[in-house]
């Protein structure tokens, strides 16, 4: 697996990345909306050389049409299995760039710089690049490293605060796969608070715990899969909040996710004896973190239709949960049973105060 | 990499190999024009079982547009992970079948019927997957091999003959990169008078040939591009009967392949000393199995800004061949000059009596 560079000047990391990288060799995908704030905060002379391609932004745009924009730009650039692509931007851009890379020629290699800190501690590294059919998310794609991942705090000070929470929910959730002692931590923190130095760590500390699993399994054939801790039901409640009858506002992935891991602590706790103190806990902070989602028992057959759909289960139709005995010790359960889940959406509803 | 198996009866075979794929994972990309004909000869309890893609035929639909059909009948079937694809058709069906199994949930088990002499050569096997943008060919694709491909005579009967010469081509090369005796020997055949025992004896040992090379370089690092042999002016005539001012027919790929192996021999003998014996009756065997291409000095220009555009030159702008100092002895020219590609085209219309 390729390394990750924790820095404070990711335009200075750039420079000495792509430094022998030939003039017409070096790409940069970025986010066309927030292109000008982006490269602000990566000076460096590589900028000058990257012939940059700009695609449209948000998840809605992680789509064939986007991947062609990114070809035809390399193309037209004549780019050679030789180029280098760099990705700057959010889990959308590093995910849609990662599978340009994989594809054009067949692989050329690629170095993703991702701005928001859910891309920092998920996206943009692992390998896993891909984009969306209709609202079916991430169902192609590729298994495909960069040479690099590039991780800095500067993009976090122009982030807004929902963005800075949906990276926290997958935050929380590498922190119940790794120990008590991390969650309990975890718990503490208020992000608003936290200062560049502590984000370095904290996001260095989390995204280890993904690295540490992902080189154990890197085609996802089996341990890869307790990183799908709460996104059961996290993924159902991100594409239940994109439904055009949906009555609320969009939700991020990580919030989703945060949702996803207090119904996952309920089951943990139903079939598997997870502490109902770190359950209450859990699901305490993300409350008072997170805005309300107003999910109602009507929304149960959509949900559960919506996990069904999951493409990580093995087997069409049953529903698998990622589930943990205690924080650091997780167990696949791939069959639970449809009533034991109405149950778990009953109890986090009323845990998260819906 | 993955078997081969040569039989006469390849429905028998499909059966074997997806035996025990549950029912509503098993999918058969088709192309539709010659779907019932394909089937036919390729009769077996698979094809109740599995749910057919038709996809529209010709190297002109190899595109993003026919991934996606694919793509979302996959979805639609609700394929997961553990869906096996079958692709019966020519190398476009291969290629993009393949191409589609890479990145379908990143990932899924495929085999390949090929049913076109090229394809059974060719395309599907080695592992390379992948679609064209515009004129430019392959220029998306994956590393991705197949389960098993199935090879089988029995689809040859019903191949029209520009089709056969159009496989004979690749044939023709690999008896180049193999050696002096093999060469010899598909020089004195005459594809029209073998019956489907020689076939299978002359296939299996052309694919043998690449399979050799690509085992000991699967990802194109190296040895394999000498399996390009004859592709450098191959594919610029095959793209040249493409333009819209082109005033001939449509050249298939293994047909300007062998108009590019002249080509290349006649390189060969200029800069490496390849028999002059030999080269002539490469050429005149060519000239009599196939019809001519009308390649004027007009031509030249376009042929070489397309050779320019070959994605597998390492350097934009650079022209690169595989040459010959003798059969089963290939050497990479890096940079061939402009006026020393100018003779060789000149000669190798000589030879052709253009």
């Amino acid at each position: 697996m390729s390394g990750i560079i924790h820095t404070c000047d990711p335009g200075k990391e750039l420079d000495r990345l792509t430094h022998g990288v030939p003039d017409g060799a070096l790409y940069a995908v970025i986010p066309d909306s927030c292109a000008p704030i982006l490269l602000n905060n990566a000076k460096g002379r590589w900028s000058e050389h990257a012939i940059k391609i700009p695609i449209p932004d948000g998840e809605s745009a992680k789509n064939l049409q986007t991947a062609e924009i990114i070809w035809q730009a390399l193309l037209k650039g004549g780019a050679t299995r030789q180029s280098v692509l760099i990705n700057i931007g959010g889990g959308m851009t590093t995910d849609i760039g990662g599978f340009a890379a994989a594809c054009y020629m067949r692989g050329i290699r690629y170095i993703n710089v991702p701005t928001t800190l859910l891309a920092m501690v998920d996206a943009s590294t692992g390998g896993k690049t891909g984009l969306n059919l209709g609202c079916v998310k991430n169902v192609v794609g590729a298994f495909h490293n960069p040479d690099a991942t590039i991780v800095s705090p500067v993009f976090l000070k122009s982030l807004p605060y929902k963005d800075l929470l949906s990276g926290y929910g997958e935050m929380l959730k590498h922190a119940l796969i790794k120990d008590k002692r991390c969650i309990e931590k975890y718990l503490s923190i208020d992000p608003q608070a936290l200062d560049e130095t502590e984000w370095s760590d904290y996001i260095s500390e989390s995204v280890n715990v993904k690295r540490n699993i992902v080189s154990k399994d890197p085609y996802e054939k089996g341990l890869r899969r307790i990183l799908n801790l709460g996104h059961t039901a996290g993924h159902a409640i991100e594409a239940l909040c994109m439904d055009p009858e949906w009555q609320g506002v969009r939700t991020s992935h990580g919030h989703a996710v945060a949702w996803g891991l207090v119904s996952a602590l309920v089951l943990s706790h139903i079939r598997h004896g997870f502490s109902s103190e770190l359950l209450q806990k859990t699901a305490l902070y993300i409350r008072r973190l997170y805005p309300q989602i107003p999910i109602k028992c009507d929304h149960y057959p959509r949900l559960l239709e919506l996990m069904g759909h999951d493409k990580k289960n093995p087997q069409h139709g049953i529903i698998s949960f990622v589930l943990l005995r205690s924080p650091g010790d997780p167990v696949l359960s791939d069959n639970v049973p449809i009533e034991e889940i109405h149950t778990a959406l009953d109890i986090t509803r009323d845990l998260l105060g819906i």
